[in-house]
């Protein structure tokens, strides 16, 4: 069996943003020289999500206004229990749950096994410092 | 280590509509000889989830209904950005994110590792093409 | 390859209850003897999830609240036809898809490997009775 373990830096200045991940998880599963195998993508940090849709800015938005309508910012200690602890970022903790805390991604003839248009993102949800996502690949 | 990769070619003639994978799973499991390992079943497009739940009509009629609460069909530019692309698919991308795009089931002695009411699913947001569900065994 | 695999038994006395399994699934990957590979961490059970996320009380209150505005509970058959089968879980059924049914975590060096927040949680939404949790560790 091979393996091949790498934790990626992320850095978002925002508050919230959608960044590819795609072309570096690609990489890193040809650095690994495995052929049949599985990666596993996962957000290390539980205000962050890394999942896979379409690499289109327009969905990227709608994306922002439907988790907002289903977990709205709120940094006052009303509305969740969590901002109490001196928090403000319990939204974001409900956000991830949403969207995804990984992904795991089949590796076929050396390559990342995926449909057309299936893009690998990581979504930032409390951003302004950093961050680690591990990318685990298996197989041999 | 064994494997075995095989696409699943879906067809549903309705825009969404939920379709049992579980036989098709269950059968390649045994063909690739793993009896212990991990199965990976994952939606190729992103406009669809393949998850595990009942398999019960009602409870998913009410999914479907409550998906479209939580994410309406709405083929307008008004309400997505993604349909000002010339899509109408924007709800589906929606759905599927609450569905989810996987499932990882263990394989034990042979047979997938499922408690009693566990099924197989491939939920289809936004049909009437063909399109593909990737099922990937790794083992021994 | 190595593998473990191994059904922990819950028994929660209440209808809804989030209960760590993190020291557990550790104690397991460490009994495991694996040191490069996956664990794979599941509900078998329809009405229940596997999540990481804070630990942190305050939360899951948060978490508890939200999903039931999201998916209330409605014994009647007026809401949920699933309800109309002599069941009354069919919310149960809803939440568990928001919150997901398993967790896949690398195992690097023997170890879980995890961000410092990122803890190992079970999710009933429909208790008081037994279920299962399927832990699953290959690699080597």
């Amino acid at each position: 069996m091979k393996s091949l373990t790498k934790e990626l830096w992320m850095n978002v200045p925002e508050r919230r943003a959608i960044v590819s991940l795609h072309q570096e998880v690609a990489d890193l599963v040809a650095e690994s020289g495995v052929q049949e195998g599985l990666v596993l993508v996962n957000a290390m940090h539980i205000t962050a999500s890394v999942f896979i849709n379409d690499n289109e800015p327009g969905l990227h938005r709608d994306y922002d206004r439907w988790l907002e309508e289903l977990a709205p910012f709120d940094a006052s200690p009303e509305r969740y229990h969590h901002n109490r602890t001196g928090e403000d970022n319990a939204d974001a903790h409900h956000k991830r749950q949403v969207m995804g805390r990984e992904v795991v991604v089949g590796i076929t003839d050396g390559k990342l096994h995926l449909g057309p248009w299936e893009h690998i993102f990581y979504y930032e949800f409390d951003g302004r410092r950093r961050k680690r996502v591990l990318v685990k690949i298996i197989g041999e």
